[in-house]
């Protein structure tokens, strides 16, 4: 069966996984910014969740390249299932991330203007909005790849 | 094809929706015990979402209870396409809202003692933990029902 777009091994793949690269990227590096952010468990979580996305985005990333550029390579019940699982768990653990950072910005941009004053709580937000654009082309990875695997399984 | 345990109009998942109801329910009641909750955007959202998840579960039970016991009811793929679109999002407005309510709480209950004394930090931690209770059955709703649309599909 032909590859459906999208899946592992295919030209829109690598697109996705390439604005997922930029924008875990992004997110991660808008959230150290400041040191500050060690202050909040939250922003910890969110930074920890991209610094794993990042990786293994660039992983799939090159994975697809080669696929593309090389050799197309066969897409097998198990490396489709791990590659699913991956980015279906990465996908809400950025979720949850971008929005317990945008409710935790929010509030504290409301509680007073000490703790986090103008440029720091936009940073913090924009950091959440590029948290939460990558959830949402690692969901679209999972499921191009989810919709490959009934076929493959029976 | 016989049902995927679990999919629309199978005894699984009327098990499914009566658990999602619960924890729905139960969820905007904990929430909704102090008036305080309007004072921040995050709880109102995690409200709102709730009283639609509780209506979209309880509604879905009664189709199962009928295609359990009275007639078994075809699967449609657009019915099964609406089903599983429904599922899908409320489950990621589940986790949003779940996450954001945790990350608010603990930075309330982290900043001062006055806006979230002990035992209403703990109610919304309670709610924030049910809706992520709830997230996860409607995430298993949609993934059975996802798996059963590719065969009507093709």
């Amino acid at each position: 069966m032909e590859h459906v777009p999208g899946s592992f091994g295919t030209s829109a793949s690598f697109a996705l996984r390439f604005g997922q690269t930029i924008f875990s990227a992004a997110s991660l590096i808008f959230m150290c910014f400041d040191f500050d952010f060690y202050d909040f468990t939250t922003f910890c979580y969110l930074a920890m969740v991209m610094a794993i996305v990042t990786p293994w985005s660039i992983l799939l990333a090159l994975t697809d390249t080669y696929s593309v550029l090389v050799k197309l390579l066969p897409q097998e019940l198990r490396v489709l299932s791990i590659v699913f699982a991956g980015d279906f768990v990465l996908s809400f653990l950025s979720l949850g991330g971008a929005c317990a950072v945008a409710s935790a910005t929010e509030l504290l941009a409301s509680a007073d203007g000490k703790i986090c004053d103008g440029s720091l709580c936009i940073q913090y937000q924009v950091s959440a909005a590029l948290a939460f654009l990558c959830w949402f082309l690692l969901l679209a990875s999972a499921l191009f790849n989810f919709w490959s695997l009934p076929s493959l399984y029976y």
